[in-house]
């Protein structure tokens, strides 16, 4: 019944991000105004069962067990990975060799060099490509990235994020395999570093420019995990929580911190930026909200306003309800694809390209280096 | 694909309420393992260009532009009713009458006489009916009415409500039409009484049991408005405002209130419950919080808990993603529809049914009494 | 060493009050630039012991037993009341008739026919008058006093008020004689209708001026305790609950609450008022903060502003520390004082006086009314 | 009238600390039972006009325009310094040696170099000594100290600190002179790291054990400003910001921070502390709450709790008002010189002491050093 044009898209993985992607392919259609429908031709999994119950149970008209199937297919436009990232490299570098859109999972590779390769293959294919830093399309985060290129903050003083969680206090966990494949670094590449600083750093570079020099220190605080895969304990190889203290380009300071180790946090993503003028507050536990303070204001009347980001004049909002009323997190995913589709539409590619996606990685690396040399790092740019 | 049985539904309206409803049923076979798929067999509304665009972006295999057409039609189980209160009682009088199961927006009349209607047609029909109360299935208000029922509060001495929203301050602001239809008390019924409150009262008989006698007190703040139909300033019809006392069944006193002058408040459904042992606090603008206090805590460490509902064993949180990560407003009615399927095939119909609707409607129509009349009013019993 | 003038002070009652008050008369020189300082000559209670290690830890020149020396005595300028409720009137008639300025405990009568004629008494003797409603002097609230006078809010729609307490849920806790007289009607002369209600609407009427009308419900939870001064169970004779609405004179509505049974809430005073351009909201659970919303802001970035009152711009605070750096309870005694005595100096005497105490007798004397006969009541006017 | 021992003190300084100190002494008598008195015997400030106008309002026996003359007389117990930072240890050492007990405002010494000779002065002496490092007697940082006493929190992750002032962004802003002396590195020995990171060190190290080495950044925003005793345009020798990575003895991780450029925060002190059963949260801004995690609550009723801290059973509250009833800044103080007393009479010396205080020194000297040398840098232990 539509007329509109078929985005015909495969997505490699079905697990939590597999799911928060299929969920947005459906979605967009009903609340963003495109030329484009995503049509939801395959999902694949190395797992037949199971690939056949998650295409069953989102509609997906077909099936793969193996991704290469699908680059084969002429049938699909576009290649969505949403496997651990062990495999992000060799997928996306042969789907943008196929000629075929990539859309790809943080972290983008494991190492800035398996990145920049993946890079260059888009590049190359001049391909359209996107990495799924879904915290820009926050609307709170949107819109600070809004009043910041306005002026509104004036010169930046200060940076500051962390990203806390508490799912692995347990000495009981294991390591490894299906839904611990984040405690593996030859899968991961990293711990906390690369699962949920790449978040903060993708953002603050976003918000606020180029990250030029850091100092880390890292932990790992569990040092023994039973291996789901080899069935032993084996020496735990990720970094249980990571710190640094940052300078920008522009001059400001930064303080970043992740854990998985940080009892009462579930996943508090926080920013904040101090401003000559304004400062900003965002936290994810309450994402629909953003903290903004103005120093402008009639001095006895100053304070931190508690924005509710549901208002049609802010970002996306007037896509969803009436003014009040919150949305999730799998709306950040849904914003993401429609601006990507919209970038399609446009000629205007939307961010965080796969470049930009490596620029997170240059960041985490000297993150690590530094750590690991206890000494500064400059980090190289993207 | 799929193997599901097929639940062939039909939404009457394509305003506000449309979408919820669309989005609900769409919505829940991916995230709820059902024995029954929703099938969006039709939508229907008056103006064809707009029913037809609608079919068009949210997927309804057809559209009609006559609700009676629907009901007419073999190949609808269902007729959920998004439209206008005035046009609640027909439209479900009739689809009782045709064997159809029946979904109906809230309030169920504008009335108890209407509401009263159907529900002896539901019943003498014998048909799936529910009516959209839909803030019972916020996981924060369902894990409330866990833990009343387990006792965790005991004895309850207060319950306290208000709903407050700020977007008929201007003067300016028409009344009547569409979108402004619930400035007009011969399409709504009555003002914030019968809008707002209905979903305060709604929730509190289903935590706190029946409410059984209240004194109130209503106000229109702006006497005329400029009516979008007729184009003429005319008397505004509704009450702006509506607060009342109520006493509980239980011995449980109460304080309810809504307005739209509220300046600052989107959407502020907020409500409390204070008992023997413990008390909890929820709002609407951060759904996804519950805040506990529990004397029985040791002394020194009492407080409140501001409890993050996004955990898997919080109600239908495991569902959707993982600890942390908020859902919005539209799942309420996603959760709704879960629940209305699932009594369908366990055979124990969820709540609330049209019954349920009507005993809103008596506490709503006493509280519009007892403002009229300057007195006490007993409720009626559903 | 000082060459200020004395201020003869003497303070009947030892208790909760009596501290707060000779705290008051001795820190206000300290922070305050005025002409005169008060010098504590005597404290009065009945038991000598008590009296004599309270006059010893305060530093008070002498005690007494009996108040009536206190009005006997010439070096004495001021009677301060202390005391329980039932000993207002006598106190303060009596002080009046000795010329002596009279500062009295909220609530100013039992009853108003009590405090009518403790009007009368200060009105005809001329002698400087005021009741403790100590929560006009917490900085926010002073600034809502401020804002709401400059015209920021405009037109008032909506006040709402309560005071929520949980000390007395447990059966357990007797009723009369020291510290616990609040819970004996014959010596409080109500229960929370005059204790805490009595507190919110003071404060409404300096904020928004006179309640007209009410009505009301009261409820006693605990129905018989065991008296302190007979050793029997007696019936309870104070209202554990109180709840009323109101109109205000200029048209707006208000929903007034107390209660002692609210579990969570030790001493929450929590006001809000809802004005055509801007709200104000305030809890004495964080006393140094205002929070502020003012719909002129830019639409997208209009949000409650969390106002810490620490600044020198900000009413009283210039008295005491740095910016941030926050007051607490007793501080609304002191300002308290420091206002009484620049009336005294500049001839324009603060508020309340001894009339203002009358006017929220009469409304506390209209919600035990209204709770009795089930009916609206009209307030008299001081 | 009072039969308590005389503890005779002076206070050196005048400012916004000999404010504060002064209000301790004065008030302690009234709030806690000792033994002894304060009897505030003079105050001393080079300005006469200004020492005894304080020593008028403050009820100060006698005043001096030299530090020297209270040394030598013989009616004073204690010397309190209450001085800028440059005069600490002529002014310690010589108290210590004429046998005085010496309080002195924090941080103890500009370097650790000075805050040595402090130490073995009054050690030498051994006189009673005392750091006024006040937020430890903030009574909700107090009961975390217990919590963590008493193992609450088992294994400690992770601490987290900063200090967010706001008051130097403006150029225009002067260094140096009175009111302004801690803006020149010559007098404050250093910039916020001296002044507001010194407090989060000797919170940190009192609830969590030694910090064994850092990694920092220092920067200094506004490189030039006029000063205030020369009248030119001088290089500004302080630092306007500071962070820093730490690792405690305990095996914990931590970051710090502190600056007088964060817009929006006024002197926002906050603390976190993750340990593997509970975590703790704190700040200064709402000194009288505690957060409080605990894992071992029931699963979906966790949450963070949010404690009012206003009860008897809470550290010092006993010796206010009632439960609900907020204390402020200034309280902090008036604890420390109970604590001080108490410790003279008990013969068990309140922390922290002068070697307490050398501690913080040692650290904040490390941060200076490693800010330097870009390289981590190894505390010395006090």
């Amino acid at each position: 019944m539509s007329n509109k044009k078929p985005l015909n898209v495969a997505v490699v993985g079905y697990g939590f991000m597999g799911r928060t992607h299929s969920n947005a392919f459906k979605q967009v259609s009903q609340f963003f105004s495109l030329e484009h429908k995503p049509i939801l031709k395959a999902v694949c999994g190395r797992n037949e069962t199971n690939a056949k119950a998650f295409a069953d149970q989102w509609g997906y008209e077909s099936y793969e067990t193996d991704w290469r199937k699908l680059i084969e297919r002429k049938d699909i436009d576009l290649i969505d990975i949403a496997t651990p990232n062990d495999t992000h490299a060799e997928i996306a570098i042969a789907a943008a060799k196929a000629g075929k859109m990539v859309m790809c999972e943080k972290p983008l590779g494991r190492t800035p060099t398996e990145a920049l390769k993946m890079v260059e293959a888009v590049e190359t294919a001049k391909v359209a490509n996107m990495v799924w830093y879904n915290y820009r399309r926050v609307p709170a985060v949107t819109m600070a990235k809004q009043l910041i290129d306005e002026g509104k903050l004036g010169r930046i003083f200060h940076y500051r994020a962390k990203f806390l969680q508490d799912w692995t206090i347990s000495k009981d966990l294991p390591q490894g395999g299906a839904g611990l494949w984040r405690l593996d670094a030859s899968v991961a590449g990293s711990g906390v570093t690369g699962d949920l600083l790449a978040h903060c750093i993708d953002t603050a570079m976003w918000l606020n420019g180029d990250i030029t020099s850091v100092t880390a220190m890292t932990e790992t605080f569990i040092k023994e995990r039973q291996h789901n895969l080899t069935g032993k304990v084996e020496t735990v190889s990720i970094d249980d929580a990571s710190a640094f203290l940052a300078r920008f380009d522009n001059g400001s300071l930064a303080t970043f911190e992740a854990t998985r180790y940080a009892r009462g946090h579930k996943a508090l993503y926080t920013l904040e930026i101090n401003g000559e003028h304004a400062s900003i507050f965002w936290d994810l536990h309450d994402l629909h909200r953003l903290q903004y303070f103005d120093h402008r204001d009639e001095g006895r009347l100053r304070g931190w306003r508690s924005i509710h980001i549901t208002d049609g004049d802010q970002p996306y909002m007037k896509h969803w309800w009436v003014p009040g009323l919150q949305i999730g997190y799998e709306h950040t995913f849904i914003h993401q694809a429609a601006d990507f589709i919209e970038g399609l539409e446009t000629g205007k590619p939307a961010s965080p390209t796969f470049r930009a996606g490596l620029a997170t990685d240059y960041v985490t690396d000297a993150v690590l280096a530094s750590a690991q040399s206890r000494s500064w790092q400059d980090v190289k740019k993207a």
